[in-house]
């Protein structure tokens, strides 16, 4: 890695910052956050302006340029990338480090009186506008929105903003048509006193429609805003993909709808001038709903007696509850997923144990290759981790040339990967052992297989969050002194976002809502040796009513039911430090893989996966 | 019960509602908050001004009486009990019902356009004040601070407010001096680059010189404020209290100290003007520290530019971390403690059992009686619950003869009680059957037990917050869908408040602070079925270093030790239903009993209550 010549791009960067063509006032400084314009957390080729200014590429990092200074602020995960990808004009400012400053007082320490400080309000979240404003304001300076972002106007071969096709998805994958959708959202609407609700989110505009698309690599979304009415729909939109047929017939576009069905298609560009038309016929009282984490320039363009903001929109909520059609396809989904992994599996103990020539990459691929196999395949839905010793450690690990690694029969290798398929998407990690592993590393192993059993098998009351689980996850660990730092699962989107939320399991998050019957989620423990060793096993579980014996207060139980149906290496289990109960738990889960999987691999005749699988699932026998 | 008859006395709150006298304008409306101005949990006579208005006396409440109208806030603990004590003058809003509106909410729905809403400064804490002024005035009304409270005007026996003899606390109690309580206190400030820093609650006043007082029932505190600079020390209390001659050697209030040791003594009524005095002399940039939650009128008192607010203050925090001269006292405490009890529950067990003569309150005043024949004993350290059959699930009882029911070998008897010894606070729950418990009993009150359990053997690393550890005490009892509708604990005083911030076990409170070694807190699950019977165990349990096998990033690993010693009922225990680590953490439990509180026992001459403990003790035997 070689990190990139930025001298002329930010000479360039100056040099608009005090055009007139560009900003009113002289700029002092301007902030270049990473996001895109609907806060996602995976961003388009052409929203990456922060790397293409610096040359850091990792996926979190805000920059900010002054007249003298060039500043990168980003987290542990990143600090050594950058800083190799960072030519000396920039400084690295390593959050969380006790005396690295903060973006508001870093500004404050190097900007002349009066200094005017740019950010393109589309791009950044209207809390954080909120805190940086006021921040510069008391000190003396300006927070001003800049229209034309400032490194598009410097970037000159920018990629184009993608406009894929759309895929679209019919009742028997979404089990809920889009006009029921706006239906429920409308009742939502008029239970809150809202008349306008704007989708800024862009897995929420692919869900509210039942459409997909290809425009962020790894999440099946397409650039869109939608703003509802009690009687109207606009979907902002561009390019031709509205000319296809399929998404005419779809949205109906051509038919004689209700009026209050009827979808206008508007230019994506035109959300902010259509939203302002919207708030200019508003009357006293009259209310627009939006996300507290949409862009300032869309939050800005509501006056604040007429804004409704909620952490979690009732898009957010309903999507996170999967009806019966979304779950079954999720099922399916999780099923030629094991398939693939089983394959993937059988082929690595057949490649890396003689042979010794698989690494990192070769087997990410593999992995690609037999999730490929499978039908609905699309994608994968995040890059893949696929770390083996050391590598492991690192937690967010991609493999990349530079570091790849070849497996070997004397480390542990962690592969966490996950497809999306039009039935739903997968996130699955088995970390396993191609020799013989020491009896600490399977010691190790079975304190996080015991966490993610004390998740998976957990029966809660109706109505907990799901941070109230997160201990149970590292009980086994903490009480041998060992620990994970990071949370124990996140939402999982069906045929949408690998992260979704608005639930989860983590000591960090509070915010999260309760957990629900037909919320899907991942339980993922691990543990970590840095320099040695990473462990994690990760499945991707539904929320379901639980049968108990007794029912307090008429609130019933919930518990978790694995959709992931893939042999957790049992050569790695010290069965001793099982209770017969966990003991129980594994062999059932291998029983339901078995049978499961077994009957797929058997239709897809996959032989040799098949017979692999049988072995991977002998049951365990606890010693008294 | 018979309601208090208000009619005249809200005849005479609405004519001072208007009087020049009190208000400069007319008010349409008079907030009458449950507190004190320390924002103290338990409040004197003078203090329950709600009390008087309206009747209503239970723990938390708020009046509201407007022109028309006049309504009480509070929560599903109260309902029963504030309809029974209001009379038909008063509108009952039952908070946590979905149509109940919230203060603001009525307000403006009954006020007149453009109304004033008058609270008293120092009975508001600002958070309120500030929630409550924004919804008025965003409806076009006035919430303003009356000086003279107008409850205290037509309150014509009030009682005067308490002004007792205070209790000098030497080293081997409290381990460390206030001059270097004051000293620690001032780096702190210094830490945070603050020049004043004002105590607002009382057992901080209390704690940070040393001194006791009984101005407020069961809570050994006294009303002071006190006033720290980094070069004065000014103490805000009434009363010929400071000329004791042993408080004035304790403070060296005669001896020639270094000036910035030398405690100014001022009239309590004096602290508003006086920290007026201290802002006046600030320069910008200097800034004084206060609590979040202390009044409206000291807040306020301090201009914005150079407050500095936290919800916790370097005291409070400091507090709770108790050194080894106030864990020693602890352990005392708890043992002398636990002697009352033995001879208490042995007393029961004889006179229950053959005479059924025995109420809820005689055997509370028994406890009583035992605890009062301990050394160092002062006072309880709450109101004690004692409640038998469906008393027991009624979590906050208090026996009054109304209510009092006869402890009877048919019924669960539960005891929540503690008390006040010059060297720690005692709080103790136990949960027992002086017949033959049915099975259905036996299994909760082993389920609570097994909660119990995990909470006190829990082994966490170092900075993991109380609430983390909430789901391990509900474990148990969710596996079978039962779950208990309160906390799990809270921080204890030493020879202080029964509760204190800012640790404590709970699934509601995310802002508590790390757990650390030295802190003390409760750990008190249980179950309770509506008319039937109440079940809970609570031992208050000391913070200590675990050993582990492993040391994650050298983070180092915490755990509970008891300091409550007092059997738990073998009787109601299902063994079966634990596993043997619990069986064994119970017997090991009662060894220590035998050991710890037999020796005391035996020294006492107490050979009844000895013979008792043996007995009660005896190891559980686990069938396999």
């Amino acid at each position: 890695m070689s990190p990139k010549i930025t001298t002329e791009l930010l000479k360039q960067l100056r040099q608009v910052m005090k055009s007139p063509k560009y900003v009113q006032e002289p700029l002092q400084a301007y902030i270049v956050p990473s996001g895109d314009a609907h806060q996602s957390e995976y961003i388009a080729p052409c929203d990456c302006r922060r790397a293409f200014i610096s040359g850091f590429d990792g996926s979190a990092g805000t920059a900010i340029v002054t007249e003298q200074h060039a500043a990168m602020w980003t987290d542990g995960r990143y600090f050594l990338q950058a800083a190799h990808q960072m030519d000396s004009n920039w400084t690295l400012m390593k959050m969380g480090l006790k005396d690295t400053p903060t973006q508001e007082d870093w500004l404050v320490s190097v900007l002349p009186e009066g200094s005017k400080v740019g950010v393109d309000p589309f791009i950044i979240p209207a809390d954080q506008w909120k805190r940086m404003s006021k921040a510069l304001r008391s000190a003396g300076h300006d927070l001003v929105p800049v229209k034309e972002n400032l490194i598009d106007s410097i970037w000159t071969d920018c990629p184009q903003r993608p406009c894929k096709p759309l895929i679209t998805l019919n009742l028997s994958y979404t089990g809920v048509s889009w006009r029921d959708k706006i239906v429920a959202l409308r009742s939502k609407m008029a239970e809150r006193k809202v008349l306008w609700f704007v989708v800024t989110a862009l897995d929420e505009v692919a869900w509210l429609f039942n459409l997909r698309g290809s425009d962020v690599e790894y999440n099946p979304v397409f650039f869109a805003y939608a703003v509802i009415g009690m009687n109207t729909i606009r979907l902002f939109i561009d390019g031709d993909r509205m000319m296809d047929p399929a998404v005419r017939e779809h949205l109906q576009l051509d038919s004689t709808l209700e009026p209050e069905f009827k979808i206008q298609v508007m230019p994506y560009g035109s959300i902010l001038s259509q939203l302002q038309a919207v708030v200019a016929g508003l009357s006293p009282k009259e209310k627009v709903w939006l996300s507290d984490k949409a862009s300032y320039a869309l939050t800005e363009a509501i006056p604040k007696a007429y804004r409704y903001l909620t952490p979690y929109t009732p898009i957010c909520i309903a999507k996170a509850v999967k009806n019966s059609s979304e779950t079954e396809g999720m099922r399916r989904a999780h099923i030629k997923d094991a398939v693939a992994l089983c394959e993937l599996f059988n082929w690595l103990e057949k490649e890396v144990v003689p042979k010794g020539t698989v690494t990192e990459i070769i087997a990410a691929d593999k992995a690609e290759e037999f999730r490929s196999q499978q039908k609905d395949f699309v994608e994968l839905s995040f890059a893949t981790i696929s770390s083996t010793g050391p590598n492991g450690a690192v937690i967010h690990y991609k493999p990349v040339p530079e570091t790849n690694r070849t497996l070997s029969v004397n480390e542990i290798y962690l592969l966490d990967s996950g497809a999306q398929y039009k039935d739903g998407t997968t996130d699955v990690t088995r970390t396993m052992h191609f020799g013989t592993p020491s009896a600490y590393e399977k010691e190790c192993f079975t304190y996080v297989l015991k966490g993610h059993i004390a998740v998976s098998a957990a029966i809660f009351p109706n109505g907990t969050k799901g941070h109230l689980l997160d201990s149970f996850a590292r009980s086994a660990l903490w009480d041998c002194g060992l620990d994970y730092l990071h949370g124990t699962g996140h939402g999982v989107g069906s045929f949408l976002n690998v992260h979704e939320g608005p639930c989860g399991i983590s000591y960090k998050t509070f915010a999260d809502e309760p957990l629900e019957a037909g919320m899907i989620i991942s339980d993922e423990p691990g543990y970590y040796e840095d320099g040695s060793f990473g462990i994690r096993i990760e499945n991707v579980v539904l929320v379901i009513p639980a049968e108990t014996k007794y029912n307090f207060k008429n609130r019933g139980s919930l518990t978790f039911e694995p959709l992931t149906l893939v042999p957790i290496q049992t050569k790695m289990i010290d069965v001793n430090l099982l209770t017969q109960k966990e003991c129980n738990w594994v062999n059932d889960y291998h029983q339901k893989c078995r049978e499961v999987i077994g009957a797929e691999l058997e239709r897809q005749g996959r032989h040799e996966a098949l017979r692999w699988l049988i072995q991977e699932t002998e049951p365990l026998i606890r010693v008294q």
